[in-house]
């Protein structure tokens, strides 16, 4: 399992402050020949669908020197931990959870906003230090 | 400009022994608020045709310890210069360049095999100590 992300525990936090619960951390995935963890899952109650919503979480920093390489990664990661959760858990929803700070100043440059638009890539942006989030994009 | 790969003089010459002429060493692309570049860009003249093959091609040589997170790497490089490509040079198809042994070994499994089909992500297939082509898959 690779090294917790720097923002972990804030991810962590801000969905537990939004309400949800956190179910697996991280949430270990095995499909097609791979092992697999994805960051964090967790679910919460939606009261007027009576209904429960599962979610899985990849956290980016986006503090190493080349934000374009870990964008790079970023959209692999989350096609391939996509496919595994289609498969495997296809009730949980992927997310990226992206600071704002580099959400304004790199997401919405046009090419990162093209490629997240046509590979559907859905993002928590989320504010590191109040623990807050900041927006849900689908 | 990051590092070359290891395998990248090897790819060269093995294009080379092909018939194809390299064009850029590296590749450079502006679009989308982003600079990149690409390993190589080769050109080739197909008699028959009478015209002109281009192709771009980023080399991988799989050495790190953890294949699959060099994998994720490959693939969020390969869409996003995809992008760039067909919106700069879209006369010019890209090509992952991929040892041998790791196609063998990785690129089989049912994962890796699913998300290169979905994603239409085209392989050279090369041998690096003989510097020949295995395999083109499109």
């Amino acid at each position: 399992m690779s090294a917790k992300d720097i923002f972990h525990d804030a991810v962590k936090h801000t969905l537990e402050k939004d309400g949800w619960q956190i179910a697996n951390d991280p949430l270990f995935l095995r499909f097609g020949g791979l092992d697999m963890y994805i960051n964090l899952s967790a679910q919460k109650i939606i009261a007027a669908e009576q209904d429960q919503q599962k979610i899985a979480v990849e956290v980016k920093s986006f503090v190493s020197p080349s934000a374009t390489t870990e964008f790079s990664t970023a959209l692999g990661q989350f096609l391939k931990y996509q496919l595994a959760l289609e498969e495997e858990q296809p009730d949980r929803l992927l997310y990226l959870a992206v600071p704002f700070d580099t959400y304004r100043s790199f997401f919405t440059l046009e090419l990162p906003r093209l490629l997240i638009q046509r590979y559907q890539v859905r993002l928590i942006i989320f504010d590191p230090e109040e623990e807050m989030i900041v927006k849900w994009q689908k």
